[in-house]
């Protein structure tokens, strides 16, 4: 979580990404409704003039926000480990990627996933995660149809438990203050859950 | 999610319970810190004096309302299935009930995962909910060590992972009016998806 500033702190110059990084935290503390362009003054250290020369409001500051999240999500399907070979090779790599990318943009995701569709600008953010959606579920289907799968497995219903354990790992995962962003411990019990189950194999 | 009712609605008189069902409407769709006494009162279509002849103010009707969550919860634990075999199965018996209840009791669990602990009725919920993924975190444990789980598995990394993906479900399980509450279609793919995982036997 990017920390906040204050009227006492040094007057660094900012630039479009370092008031992203502060306005980003305020939306996820505060809400996006709730967040006023004075909260994110305040919380910048700067005057409310100092961001409308920036953004022309905080709807543009949430849209460049959940752009960063959305971009790398989308990024992702077109990776060449998910565009070749067996779809359920392609599944994995997109379902290890995308836990990866949760991680590396920790709170440009969170801010993704609290969007409710309000404004336009949510609206919109959310028609791109259902779109992203979709190319998961066709995924598991052509999976599941190359006989790779569980027979019988529900494309849609599948893809929402496996990205509902994806993007629970936001409300707990805190990464050490300078180390690594993403932990491969994480990401590989999300592959072998997923995909191997919690079982000992040939116990089932 | 229980109906609202509204001034123009015939004055049925109100119980405590569905007083309740009428709050908890209100909490998830305001949030509990935005919530009046002011809004439950117009809500209910009653007075807030008709409020408080039933609770002595908002906190109470949270406390009641999270606690018809964590009393399913806590339940499930203490149920034959639970406490008695092979910590496996016990295993999946509590993840098989706690799905149920999920569906059972929605608005309640949606409002218990919403709770953030600026009170102190939040704070003793988090800390039930707290002391109920350890008593699940054990059995994982316990699992590992008699050999039916995958070797090296992490009792709280994958308790946290199994749950994410079951509570995932209250943001999009909705079910039909007056049709049953639990969709064995659901529980079915939560628990293959827990153990065996989405690849098909032999394909690992």
């Amino acid at each position: 979580m990017p920390a906040r500033r204050d009227a006492t702190a040094p007057h660094t110059p900012y630039t479009p990404e370092t008031l992203l990084e502060v306005a980003v935290g305020v939306f996820i503390e505060r809400g996006y409704d709730g967040t006023s362009m004075e909260h994110l003054a305040r919380a910048a250290g700067i005057s409310k003039s100092s961001i409308y020369h920036h953004v022309p409001g905080k709807e543009e500051l949430l849209r460049r926000a959940v752009s960063q999240a959305l971009d790398g999500l989308d990024a992702v399907l077109d990776e060449p480990g998910a565009r070749a070979g067996r779809s359920v090779e392609r599944l994995e790599h997109v379902v290890r990627r995308t836990t990866e990318v949760l991680m590396e943009r920790l709170p440009y995701v969170t801010l993704l996933l609290r969007v409710r569709g309000n404004t336009a600008t949510e609206r919109w953010a959310l028609e791109r995660r259902r779109k992203f959606d979709h190319r998961v579920a066709e995924l598991v289907r052509r999976a599941e149809a190359e006989g790779d799968l569980r027979p019988g497995v529900d494309p849609r219903l599948e893809t929402r438990l496996l990205f509902g354990m994806i993007n629970s790992i936001v409300e707990w995962y805190r990464p050490q203050r300078g180390g690594p962003q993403v932990s491969p411990r994480v990401v590989e019990a999300v592959i072998s859950t997923a995909f191997n189950g919690l079982r000992a194999p040939g116990r089932s």
